[in-house]
């Protein structure tokens, strides 16, 4: 207590009135900004009775309600329980983890729902929202949830509402950019989530960089539960990815197609991952870091070509190398970018979203230029690409053409738009902990006083007496 | 041990015979009334192949288990992991939060199927049961899990029992009432489930008031990864809340509509929950008893007229007033409900199920009498009020008022049932522990006799050697 | 440490160059087969526009996806996050539960997609896989996660790696007599899952005996928060059972119907095994390792019959049954399989699968043989039990006969395959654990160093400083 009130004195972590008036002053532009801009799409709308009736549909079933809904509760779970618990894995640091990645997911869809029905859904002055909206809006937050894997346990609350503020505005342009100025298709995100939320992620934390960081080395660990906690975490990502990666596909076979490459991908990403993991340690034995993480990176380097015609045999063989590359990455890279580039990566999500986003954005260059409408059949080809409209002369090689420039782009909108906000949050009226207090849940939570070795000894009488 | 023991004379909590005789005659009583009552409705009936043709219905993908189950098994997970890990906050008393619960709820629902079978599903003598019907069981069981919420860690599972029978009786009556009787909407249960059972456990609890219940002080409270498995249940609800609000809509925009509306209040929730409970903390700490518990109080707030055209705009202001009142509930309203009131609330139901529900009724009420036409659409108007047969010519307001009515009849029946059932609880033969025993898992439980500390002391000679 | 050290010498457990070289050897495998056998089927394919048309669809929701995607994502659930926490309850074996459920089952649904995609889905040289593929593998490893249940925390990751391409094999094989040969039905799996699965690893851990395991007695058991892990697990294979038991039923009725009897029976499950659980105990406290596996036994029970008429009636006899028999089993008959039959059953299997999963195929058996036109309509009839071509004039009762033979194939197939992998498994060179060190985490993982404790010390200057 005593070290924790000195360090109070160093740097002022101090919440009361910070936390609480961004909080408020950002709900309450949400709240104008909603009314003035945010109206039900047609589908949920009470005049969707009528709307049937023109669109010839004869039944409810054709909301496209039914089509999405499953995959967005299940992209909601990993948005909260997923990323939220794969955090936790900290020993003092399970309510931040839990508590901050709630707090800015819950501001974050918000947002997003503003700025990407501006870019996408916008008639007449008016937001056109349905589920749709609402998994890109989560899909927009994942990329928020990776960045704050960068600087877990160093940042304050209030540093993560602003980081989310812009990263959420420049997510909405870097998508726009891509799928509606590129015309690339990205449906699982590994260019505009994952790539872009790594990279920018990456540059925040650079520009964050702690020298004494080694002060709260003690705390940069886990426990035994605490891994078990992470691994709630992890496992959800994994089984639910195949619904991340073909929630917003076309209806039909591209939904069904997506979720059969990325349950493929993922299944051989964990035999890679275990090999790795067991065979760069002396000892052989498998490291939970690894575990934890690794086994995703199949995931996200499917997330441009699911949907595609990748085949369960591509992806087994994206999802091998992206286990082997994220976990020697945990092993060898994570520790120069920290030491030589002053990358302090606390999740490693270099390892877990960064290479593998750019492995997912150049398979999907490469899957989308060998496409052929022998392959994908006529109409197929058509519905898959959307080669139509000014885009009906494309060709596949083309679209390889643009699906690259797309990982160009998002990698430069990550630098730059990381610039601009670690420059931001540098700024010393955040409320951040000192060095020697990061990874510390007690800076910002009322923390138990009680210990829990306390609760078990309660049957034994010395014990119990002694603190 | 000792005191434990010592306990066990002052007040008998065996319960060798009682619960599993309570068990037992209440099973065979369900087999028995099942057997007399219950048969599959004609979507689940093998029958099905013949109906579709009378129905004219040219696939199975119009059977209502394609709307319907999706949302089923999220609200099933709200009942088991949600409500049975928000409740593990508590440091001694995990088994008795999801166990009990899990006891609860198995029991409730069948005796729900059968309750609201007789209101809602009875022709010719049968009870025809399908996926709606196991919604609507689970939901009358939330409310029992509510209830539970208040006497937590304070009574046996036969009192438990005792009162999951008696609350699913008085909910089904009161379901009747308002919906069929009032004709009243109220999908996501702001009053039926959120109301009645939140006033109905309050008053259960104050016929159970505890004076001495101090001496059980050092038990009340958690410890740190209890904290992180209560965050469980909290996401778990949170997450899956719009499910829970759209369950039961029409098929259609309504159900889409209804899961818009719980997003959008749920996430305004979060912030306000998160400013208020920073800034009613001198240290400007955040507290996680409020995170758990007031951020979900805007799902809550939103049952009854998510369905409804309340829009994203309306959701977001009802959540940021519901996370205000429930954290300011929390710190303020509920020492003085123990201290004035004698009610002792162990989960704080009255901030979190109790004043929302409320809200919920009141919002419901408004917003169905500002209904237009203009709004909803002519079709749209009457099939989201129902406003058919007898009821055809009600109009909004005259909907609002009954809305309102459905309000006061809630809280009549959850006081008069919860005087009943507390009267009966009182009893001094259903086996509740003593006031020093309570919030203790080991009253009813076999608790693992090893240390937790002992699992991790093992490298550790000197400590391993000592207990 | 020491301890540790010093067993290493006398059992060679080091995975540095076996578990590695299975796994990419695997997985290299697995990607050449692929390669060679698993392409698309028709509506995951790109062609599904024109297939459309030619099957005359006309609208993309009757896509298969859109009928078992949701029930597919349950079912991946209880795999990975079901079984994997269930086993969690060992003090010292989360890692090793979680994480090696998480390997074999990631190996065993690639092998299972070719396994029995090689029997089912096989045309013109080529494996055509969709949704239901999927759902067939996961339940296919679930046979593997049972029998690992039985050798929890005695067997080394590359034995469980042979162990689950020997399973999968014969479960396929077995799979292919019962459900082509003697044209049984087992939508659940009571048989071809549970039954195969339990007597399967019981024979296995029979050949792995060891005579002086109660070295490790100190570490086979739980401590207070392995418990509540092991809920997790526990209410998320309850809890979506009834997706399990319809996942790959036929569209319409029979789906529906499934998920309506496996909720009852779950429902009545629980209700005995309290009774029991209270009854069998001297002091009639609850019991956790009864809570977390025989209130599941109604799931299993009714995993043949489920899809038939079973009614809810029927299922809720079927749930009380297998409650009070699993519950006696863990009780009684437990011990005696390890005193009497040199059977080490760490999970209990036998209880939860074995005796149950006999059950419900017995249930089936008569529930066919007692099928009638009057029950189930003349289409319905058919349709249930596919009495079509060949089968055109099977009558109920020899059905019943046919499916009576199924659990006793299965039964052969299980004690033919657990001896021989079980004497495989046996040869020495597979890095298994000296019969002091099972249970334990230790000797395959990286444990984290840092003691619990520690970290709820931290202020308390005096013992924080004690390590």
């Amino acid at each position: 207590m005593e070290r924790t009130r000195h360090q109070g004195m160093a740097k002022n972590t101090y919440m009361r009135w910070r936390l609480p008036l961004i909080c408020l002053l950002w709900e309450v532009a949400m709240i104008i900004l909603f009314g003035v801009f945010v109206h039900f799409g047609p589908e949920a709308d009470a005049h969707w009775e009528e709307e049937k009736h023109q669109m010839n549909l004869t039944s409810d079933i054709e909301n496209d309600f039914y089509f999405r809904y499953p995959s967005f509760q299940d992209v909601h779970v990993m948005i909260f329980v997923g990323f939220g618990f794969l955090m936790t894995f900290l020993k003092r640091y399970g309510f931040g983890a839990v508590g901050f990645n709630f707090l800015l997911a819950a501001f974050g869809i918000q947002w997003a729902l503003l700025m990407q029905g501006w870019f996408h859904s916008f008639q007449n002055g008016k937001i056109l929202i349905g589920v749709e909206n609402l998994i890109n809006a989560d899909f927009c937050v994942g990329s928020v949830c990776i960045a704050f894997g960068a600087i877990l346990g160093k940042t304050s609350p209030v540093q993560l509402l602003i980081m989310t503020l812009f990263q959420v505005t420049l997510f909405a342009v870097n998508e726009y950019i891509l799928l509606n100025l590129l015309h690339v298709k990205d449906a699982g995100g590994s260019m505009t989530i994952h790539t872009f939320g790594a990279y920018f992620g990456l540059t925040v934390t650079r520009f964050l960089y702690r020298p004494n960081l080694e002060q709260s080395k003690d705390r940069e660990g886990s426990v035994y539960h605490s891994d078990l906690f992470a691994m709630i975490g992890t496992l959800y990502l994994w089984m639910y990815w195949p619904s991340f990666n073909s929630a917003i596909s076309e209806h039909g076979d591209a939904q069904h197609r997506a979720a059969i490459n990325t349950y493929c991908s993922l299944a051989a990403c964990v035999l890679t991952t275990m090999a790795f993991s067991s065979m760069l340690q002396k000892k052989g034995k498998l490291d939970m870091v690894h575990i934890q993480n690794a086994t995703l990176a199949g995931g996200v380097a499917v997330g441009t070509s699911a949907e595609m015609m990748l085949t369960p045999y591509g992806s087994l063989i994206v999802g091998f190398i992206c286990g082997i590359v994220s976990t020697v990455g945990y092993v060898y890279l994570t520790p120069i970018l920290e030491s030589k580039l002053h990358i302090q990566d606390t999740c490693g999500i270099h390892n877990l979203h960064g290479m593998p986003g750019l492995i997912g954005g150049i398979v999907g260059a490469i899957t989308a230029a060998a496409a052929t409408e022998d392959v994908y059949g006529k109409e197929g080809f058509i519905k898959a690409f959307d080669f139509t409209g000014s885009y009906k002369t494309r060709t596949p090689s083309v679209q390889g053409g643009f699906q690259a420039a797309g990982i160009v782009v998002s990698l430069l909108m990550a630098f730059a738009g990381g610039t601009l906000v670690g420059a931001i949050l540098k700024l010393p009226i955040w409320g951040d902990a000192a060095d020697e207090n990061c990874f510390e849940d007690d800076i910002y939570w009322e923390v138990p006083e009680d210990e829990e070795s306390d609760v078990y000894h309660m049957h034994n009488p010395d014990k119990a007496a002694s603190p």
